[in-house]
């Protein structure tokens, strides 16, 4: 990826709600320091709890860029939006954004860059001609989270287990394989725009040999249950070839999101599902722990429903944003 | 698809073996009367029993466009190869190509094509914005041919079924999911150069509502057990919603195709992997039947081990290319 300028000004649209802001949020959550403040439309359900600031203000605080940190189904860029980000192209933001609908598909938009001397990063596109992929076994160990929907929390179990190994001195790379994560750590694989031949082969070009006793924490996309994207996630299995799962849940999910006719799996169904496809590639792969979005629970109850989990399935359940990842590194250093 | 003129002369390069031919052999088993000849260069090692045709023979012959028939890992095309197809436009030929490298994206092609009036066809390119699945039930009856391995016969067995289920005067649909199918019929999705995103929806988008009473036969791809494909298939299997599997076999394979290291998959593991993911797509969804390449058996020793399947596993199993797809009709009849 080219460099994107820090730091940002975090564009929220007219979000819907949170789950829409989730670029905007996991780069408040893992790079404070890159956002100055957030700028909201007219109808925005979205607070990120930032200042609210307009361009002007934004620049003024030494913003470079302008995010767009919200995610539309079909990523469509709306004529609301557009107003925006060409009035930021003319102040002097560059703009970035993992939208399918990409920045430099718009003519009127590339007219303004190219005039104002700005630049369109697009985190979505693929810059690298993946490889199909071979199967080989890898040196160095793998992690993959894995949910039983689509938003539940895989990235964050991802980047909490990634902290709390290198704040223990562990060797611990994550690896991005959406436009959130790219935006936060700047590379990574999109995974979801890869051409389908390609996919499994693009996570095999991400998480390559290493060290023996590092892991690779790989960014989940996907659910084997959603009928949507679930080629996706099992491209991130098998090309992935994972020495651990990590089986993801959000309690309080009704249905599967966008499906309102599909009810969510059983952590168990899930288990049994990923567990038997990850062991095509990688035979010794073991289901080491859970990892449950709490965020709609008290903490009494969440805490009660972590035990529960734990005494039913017979492994470490937590919320690693809520209560830490230490379960769960703990489990990886046992294997 | 633009429409692509016929007959053809099919191009076979410098094959290394049968297999790599599986384009031209498709179309000279299912469109027999669009082949007028072969066109084979030094070191073939595939031969379709047609003609050995020179351009100009062909031409005379009445052929109107070159189908490169053959495919390679990764899809190259070759300087060798150039050679062949830039004479080829000159004498009067199109082009038409489903390898991953574009003929569209070779500058000395183009540059003849444009001076000779000649047309270029990708039918790997799709040409469609695929929609993102919604996974909403659909009207009509599908049938998914999935595979213990990569080219067993999935193909075959979906157009096996379809021409026995015209031929019985029932409503039936072959749907192409590949270069050879769509090359064979001319239309479909070319599911392996979808974005990764839009895959299963493209397949709803292929095998749309439809008469109750009426099947489509949804050409497979990959497998759930080969590392480098296995999202493709899981996008068939979500996207297809199928009321039937058919598992595809091939008994005399040592190891997964191009995966030296990587046994097959019993056919009981197949069933079972296939079957619970399908089911949450479509909770009703069946394994009726078993499709068996036996080329590289004798015919007793094939019927043998057809027999004793169908005793393992009580279900139809039958070669459908060589001995007939009414076993496998019948069990969709039976639904």
């Amino acid at each position: 990826m080219s460099m994107i300028e820090t730091p940002y000004l975090l564009f929220l649209g007219d979000a819907p709600d949170m789950l829409a802001a989730k670029v905007a949020i996991g780069i408040r959550d893992w790079r404070p320091q890159n956002a100055v403040g957030q700028f909201r439309m007219e109808g925005c359900k979205a607070d990120l709890g930032l200042s609210d600031m307009t361009l002007t203000e934004a620049r003024e605080a030494g913003a470079r860029t302008l995010v767009i940190g919200v995610a539309n189904r079909g990523g469509v860029i709306s004529p609301e939006w557009k107003k925006v980000l060409v009035m930021a192209l003319e102040e002097g933001f560059d703009l970035a954004s993992g939208l399918h609908n990409l920045l430099r598909d718009e003519p009127d938009l590339v007219a303004v860059a190219n005039a104002t001397g700005r630049t369109l990063h697009d985190v979505r596109v693929p810059e690298v001609d993946y490889p199909i992929a071979n199967g080989v076994k890898r040196s160095g160990k793998r992690c993959l989270a894995v949910g039983t929907d689509c938003s539940v929390g895989k990235m964050y179990t991802a980047l909490c287990m990634d902290a709390e190994m290198r704040g223990r001195g562990m060797k611990s790379t994550f690896r991005a394989t959406g436009q959130t994560g790219i935006l936060i750590t700047g590379d990574g694989v999109p995974l979801d725009a890869v051409i389908a031949d390609f996919m499994a082969g693009s996570v095999e070009w991400l998480t390559p040999d290493n060290e023996p006793d590092h892991w690779d924490h790989i960014e989940g996309q996907g659910s084997l249950f959603h009928v949507s994207y679930s080629g996706v996630t099992m491209a991130l299995i098998h090309g992935g070839q994972p020495d651990a799962l990590i089986l993801c849940h959000e309690p309080t999910r009704t249905h599967m999101r966008g499906l309102p006719s599909y009810a969510l799996p059983s952590l168990d169904a899930l288990r049994d599902q990923a567990l038997s496809l990850a062991r095509v590639a990688n035979p010794a792969c073991q289901v080491v722990g859970l990892s449950v979005n709490t965020q709609h629970m008290a903490e009494d109850e969440a805490l009660a429903y972590l035990a529960g989990l734990e005494a039913d399935m017979d492994l470490p359940a937590t919320d690693p944003f809520r209560f830490g990842a230490g379960k769960l590194v703990d489990a990886l250093a046992a294997i």
